[in-house]
């Protein structure tokens, strides 16, 4: 207790009072499923009642939103940094009897970075020869297939519906039977305007058989390491609510195990379905196991920055040999997709010379030197058989890397980037071959007008395998605010069809965001996502915002304020003007003042027709005749 | 000097050297047209050189900037608050010899609002019986019509080109006569992607002519009031560069004079094309008054909010005439554009009971009480031809308001707000009647799927006019972030054919915006709008995005920087990573280190193909042969 204490003080976030101090008025809740263990978290906003004209009140429901933020949030889990979450797949795993614990491979100081001497002289010595002091305390075994792939695809594909799917499909729903949106009448809380899907086709309801025929057909991937059970299963695809993903990591810049767990934490508090971490500096397999040992949501690396760190960041020096004990260490420990830029193939390099910016991702870079170098094909193409039948044991997802990704608006769409996309689809079908699960990652710098070309082309040449893409940006005029230039084609490419959004933060072109860049950044895929669910017609997406909207009417300031994307960020600028608590039931605003609210009119002229008891559209005309006499003026002329 | 000193140092913004401070590299530049006078502003960003490989160096061309902060940063022009602007279009109106001065409407203290008794008494103490006080010093007599209308429009259609209409082409050109992108090679500064124009007409070039001709089809306004000649000449179309707006304004809650022209400077440095004056609380004269001497951008107001103010703050009082002499007021002092809402009709009203959020917009609640208290058709409406008749004489740009916006996605495209458009399609056509410049007002709150109809309606109903939308914000879901939900609306609706953008802050929902709020709103409606101008293909503009591709491909960070939208904030969040000078200059940032960067690793492989004096294609394939034997390996097989 005292050292959880000592470690609370250090990290404020890690405190469960902070943690639920972001969300006010909430509570968690769990609807259950048939299949044993499977119960799946919400949050729940309460509500204060609407009060009426006549003095009386009207209750206002509760309001559920999809919650990504694990145990943290749940008061009822003991909150132990160090200890990491519960296993709840793991009950799941094992009785599928598919599977089973082996003696993994050892943790070699190595795992840490051999990236300077000086370093790794210091994890020597920390770690001693063993290297085993890397781990957490509770390590578990790793687990295997015994034969077959472990796959969600394989189990889909063989017609069995996991706990995982259910898992989803009750997730999906928000835990509603009857979530069927009220399309004609805009009063009720389940209006929702009709959407253009563009080619989704997303059921009014989704149902556990739904979401194993989405896997089956490989549209949609729940990305679930049997090694990982601490994750709440979670789905990628066009048919599915729009997901985001957060980056975290260190860098040889700086950054530590503790402030990165930290960045997990806020970036699920604020709402990413899946977070990477792109570590590149030391300890990058400790900080990968606290993360994983954390992270009640999927988490994604790039097994090639770690291989490069094992060869001294020598990318000429990358054998097939060390990028395949990279991917067994990462697929014991638990990562449950990778990137793997196996589409940078040598005759596309020349492609990207005349780019404004060349090669921008550093997978692909480091690729492409690799290729360059040994003038020989990607060492990931040539093995990527072997690499599928690696990750099928472990149901490791593989989201293929778009390395060739243009770095700048002049580079859109270019023939590099579209070679590569279509060898992204000419893998594909290999990991489907062996039941690996895949998603294909999309760019990076695109105007407005060539995004959709984006969304038609993969679909096209990856079999709607689900997309995943970085923003994109609509410009790069504006460093500092590359959240807002890709929250914009974000959430376009996310209403045609893209599954993940994978984030932008202020800092991206000018360094490691932390943690105020991390929440700028989710809040703005957020919105993007959210944008996009509407768009798509999503069934029940709109509640959120009818629901905001109804508070925000009724002037019930701190039910405004909870219902909030970010509650602290509303609140915080409310108070700026009007700090006082009476404000916050005030019947106007700053905007306007107490005299002068438009809302406030509205509000007494349905008032006015509420005393009058007549419907509110025969009151606004008949009644107002009666109102107009109190003013002591005669009945004018209707005109025209 | 004294008075001015201490004014700079109560408000730091008015002090050029702070003004600079923002835009490094920076210097203005005009280029002159062929009318006397027409002298357009530009600011130019000088750049480092390139160093190139073989230890030599490459200059790099300045980039030039559409400027709209007027002689705020022309360092050539004494600052001096209090004094006004010079008054560039005086000598071309007077030159037209159609207007002439007279005595104007006296300003009265009923013109700084009556809403309390207490704030009546204080301005006439202020002011004394005259209210003279409440103008600045330097007060120019108003000028009006001599007989037929005075505006752009006008004289358009009379096949005119105005010296205005020159400015604007300069300026839309940035000065430049031969800006015709190169379509074709990626490498090339002028390089430009096609855009889809989704039905624009844009020239390569803008002539004069292109400009008159467009203004005079009524698809283009130059707003131009002749009693604002301060005003530098800017055009609103969709065959234009897409303009932002910036509302500032005081309210009964707060705010002074000095605090609003502080912010109309602050909105225009950031790059605001036009500035609305929102106040609605005390001062409103005396704030407006300085605001126009003050600007050099074209100011908009909301006369309605004045004239409530004038009867107490009762929507029922108003009348024709209180309404009548407030425009005169307002057109005397120089406003450029208002907005009216005439369109909100007595039988519109009852269509928005049922709606989620009711009437939003303070003209349209103030209108509709009055409609409904009065029982009679909306007096903007019966009066509408007279209006026209009165701003015909000053060239008052229309702005028609749309007072029944739906204030939330639930309301989105309605029957209120579509009846609206068809009533201001019907009005358009009586202000061209009256050779009066209009343009339209658009939502609001309206989620993706919905904006196309909103553009397509808008140009269907209202043959064409320019349209200016709120956003449109595209969730309800993010109080303290609706500078994100609407820059997303917003930037598909520029590239739709939306002529300006009507910011929309952080503090939407929440409160009056602050400066910061100010710079985020305007710098995230910069955003939208060129990512729009991209979009459409609007000839050169692609030119800004290669050049700070450019320079963060080369590691120039000042240079990065100082293109950049906000090099403050650029540089101050790559200072949180690497603060030393030294770091500028580094060839690599805090995101990946210093070995391991993709940008290093392509510029490396440029560099090696340069050292070879063979094309980067050949180079790439063939040199790197060579390198493979420098890492003495054999000539390996290639795959496939």
């Amino acid at each position: 207790m005292a050292a959880n204490r000592q470690r609370s003080e250090r990290s404020p976030l890690l405190n469960r009072e902070t943690l639920l101090s972001y969300f006010p008025q909430s509570q968690r809740v769990y609807v259950c499923g048939t299949n044993p263990g499977v119960r799946v978290p919400f949050r729940e906003v309460r509500q204060e009642a609407t009060r009426l004209a006549d003095g009386g009140r009207e209750s206002n429901p509760n309001v559920r939103f999809y919650d990504t933020s694990g145990p943290y949030t749940d008061p009822a889990v003991p909150l132990e940094p160090g200890k990491g979450l519960p296993a709840i797949r793991l009950p799941w795993i094992e009785a599928r009897g598919d599977s089973e614990p082996y003696f993994g491979r050892a943790a070699q100081p190595i795992d840490d970075g051999y990236l300077s001497w000086n370093h790794k002289e210091k994890a020597e010595k920390r770690n001693g020869a063993s290297g085993g002091a890397l781990s957490l305390p509770l390590s578990r075994q790793p687990r295997r297939a015994k034969r077959d792939a472990v796959t969600q695809l394989a189990y889909a594909r063989r017609g069995i519906v996991t706990p995982e799917m259910e898992f989803v499909a009750i997730r999906e729903n928000l835990g509603r039977e009857d979530r069927v949106p009220e399309r004609s009448d805009r009063e009720a809380l389940s209006f929702q305007l009709p959407g253009a899907p563009l080619g989704a086709r997303i059921p009014e309801r989704i149902t556990p058989e739904f979401v194993r025929d989405e896997i089956a057909a490989g549209r949609a991937i729940l990305p679930a390491n049997i090694n990982h059970p601490e994750s709440e299963p979670m789905i990628l695809g066009r048919n599915f609510r729009v997901k985001i993903n957060a980056n975290i990591g260190n860098s040889a810049i700086g950054s530590s195990v503790e402030e990165e767990v930290e960045k997990l934490v806020w970036a699920i508090l604020w709402g990413a379905d899946t977070v990477m971490d792109l570590s590149t500096g030391k300890d990058i397999h400790r900080i990968r196991e606290w993360i994983l040992r954390s992270s009640p949501v999927p988490i994604g690396t790039v097994p090639i920055y770690q291989a490069l760190e094992k060869v001294g960041g020598r990318p000429e020096e990358l054998s097939w040999e060390v990028y395949r004990d990279t991917l067994i260490e990462q697929a014991e420990q638990g990562v449950d997709y990778f990137t793997i830029h196996a589409g940078v193939l040598l005759r596309y390099v020349p492609l990207t010379a005349r780019r404004r910016c060349g090669i921008v991702s550093r997978g692909g870079s480091i690729l492409a030197k690799w290729c360059l170098a040994h003038h020989e094909e990607n060492f990931l193409y040539t093995h990527f058989e072997e690499i599928c039948s690696i990750l099928r044991a472990y149901d490791v997802s593989i989201s293929l890397g778009d390395g060739l990704r243009p770095g700048a608006i002049a580079d859109a769409n270019d023939e590099a980037q579209l070679a590569e996309l279509r060898t992204l689809g000419e893998l594909t079908q290999i990991a489907w071959k062996h039941d690996v699960q895949v998603m294909i990652e999309g760019p990076g710098h695109i105007p407005l007008q060539l995004i959709q070309e984006n969304m038609d082309l993969e679909l096209r040449h990856c079999w709607e395998a689900p997309f995943y893409t970085l923003g994109p940006l609509t410009t790069d005029v504006a460093p500092g605010y590359d959240h807002i230039t890709s929250a914009i084609g974000a959430a376009l490419i996310g209403w045609q069809g893209c599954a993940m959004l994978c984030y932008v933060t202020p800092k991206e072109h000018l360094g490691l965001p932390a943690r105020e860049d991390v929440r700028a950044g989710v809040v703005a895929y957020k919105i993007a996502a959210h944008a996009a669910d509407l768009a798509k017609g999503f069934p029940g997406v709109q509640e959120w915002d009818n629901a905001l909207s109804k508070a925000r009417f009724e002037f019930r300031w701190n039910d405004q304020f909870a219902l909030s994307l970010d509650p602290t960020m509303a609140r915080s600028l409310h108070d700026e003007a009007l700090p006082q608590e009476a404000a916050k039931s005030a019947h106007f605003c700053s905007m306007c003042g107490p005299h002068f609210c438009s809302m406030k009119i509205t509000e007494e002229v349905r008032n006015f027709a509420r005393e009058q008891k007549i419907s509110p559209e025969d009151a606004l005309t008949q009644g107002l005749e009666q109102k107009a006499k109190e003013f002591r003026k005669g009945g004018a002329a209707i005109y025209p």
